[in-house]
């Protein structure tokens, strides 16, 4: 949070915009929930101290939330209203902020030729636009794991880099000269691509979904005992992914029972942590 | 439809746009449903039939669907990817639109200052932004009727002065110098605003409702002949509003049986005309 407040007076500072431009902002992969706004408000946040701390009125600011077209943007749109309200009662004015949304996938081109100052994305581009065609069969496993060879490693990497680098032209020609782009990644502390940092979760997804597909229908476990936080994050994430891919025939309630056995199991014995990478990075 | 291809025509030839500039377009009202891609549709068709003619590359057009946040933008979204491939197989190349969405009411501020080349609105601003403070009741009527008192006329009047003269001074803000507005409205062919050229539809609401409030709840008709075409029209706009204000205690069917019976009494006996004005501005 503090990076990107960093980066947007950074981007303020660079007087890319007279006092009679708008700000064009897009953040990328928005979801919905409680968290879609947020990035907007450290951006409104951050302009807004810059200005009451230099006597420069507000800007206009155009904001295009992005997800697929079949995000719920309905949710989105109907937390706005009070979205608009907080903002002016944290601002003492209206802050002149007009948010869209623009539906599609950001592997491609979104927006029109040098149209957006500051694109933020968190959390988002990690997700490939597709599963890559695999050279063997990734049995057992929905993900890149210890017990993968080698080639389904590489068919990833090359997915990765195929969808990053049409993600970055797409919005080279978005970003006006002198924009900048913010984005957040989910990483690892060791090169090693298996590693726990990152893979342990789709590695319980996995191994919950192998569970109901061998076990009788009948059985219920009684062993959860914690890692409820974890599982209703991930659950969050996964369910529309899951529900998309399986149909309404699989028990959701059952696999993420599953899954928060599996979490408590492993962080009875083991502390689990998180690494991010975070990159700004300006347009020439 | 002819006319909002031939403004659209007119303002492409002013050269507001050098040709790395993009066509801002809104469309006031967009609701949800098969008619909410409708005016867009056109409005690329008519740029690309003028490009084609004249051998200019096409211009970008950035769109903004604009509708109450409450509306169905969803729906709306989920219709987009079969658009775009639609326009790619009409025009024969990528038309370089981008398709958004800007939530909120058109009575006030939607854009930043000086951002749009074109507003499109049709049949959305008669709508009201509330009902008026009514000075007496308005007995038995949902709208002005034959049977309100002056005043009531007045109010309704005095409402849409206010709501109008907003909708213009925000566009005359958002729109750029040069830049057009089209807007079609719901008329009539003689002054009296209670004509059944427009207040039918109204009037046949009111009474349907006024119907079952009276009514013995297992009553059933069976007097249906015509007018389901009229009734699936006016109930595709007025249901979410209804059931917004009534809940969902209100029987829909049951109300719009009643409607269609109404309708088909009088179109049995009376042809109905629909009366629309179009109007088109520039910004100075």
């Amino acid at each position: 949070m503090p990076l990107v407040k960093e980066r947007v007076r950074a981007l303020f500072r660079k007087a890319l915009f007279p006092n009679n431009k708008c700000l064009a902002v897009a953040d990328l992969g928005c979801s919905s929930g409680p968290n879609s706004l947020l990035a907007i408000s450290w951006i409104i946040e951050a302009i807004s101290g810059l200005c009451s701390q230099t006597g420069r009125s507000l800007p206009e600011v155009l904001v295009f939330l992005n997800d697929l077209p079949g995000n719920d943007f309905n949710s989105v749109f109907s937390s706005l209203p009070s979205f608009y309200e907080n903002q002016k009662e944290k601002n003492g004015v209206e802050s002149n902020c007009y948010i869209s949304a623009m539906p599609g996938s950001f592997h491609g081109r979104l927006f029109p030729s040098r149209s957006l100052h500051f694109v933020h994305s968190s959390y988002s581009v990690h997700w490939l636009s597709q599963v890559p065609e695999l050279p063997v069969q990734n049995k057992g496993s929905i993900y890149m794991a210890s017990t993968s060879s080698p080639s389904i490693f590489e068919a990833y990497l090359k997915q990765f880099q195929r969808d990053f680098k049409n993600l970055l032209s797409s919005r080279a020609q978005e970003i006006v000269p002198g924009g900048e782009i913010f984005l957040t990644f989910m990483s690892r502390s060791i090169p090693d691509p298996t590693s726990k940092d990152c893979c342990l979760f789709w590695w319980w997804l996995s191994r919950s979904l192998v569970e109901m597909a061998e076990e009788d229908e009948n059985c219920v476990f009684d062993k959860l005992k914690s890692g409820r936080n974890v599982t209703d994050c991930i659950r969050s994430v996964t369910e529309p992914i899951l529900r998309s891919h399986f149909g309404e025939g699989l028990l959701m309630d059952d696999l993420f029972k599953r899954y928060a056995r599996l979490v408590g199991d492993h962080l009875s014995v083991e502390k689990t942590k998180c690494f991010n990478i975070a990159v700004s990075m300006t347009r020439k």
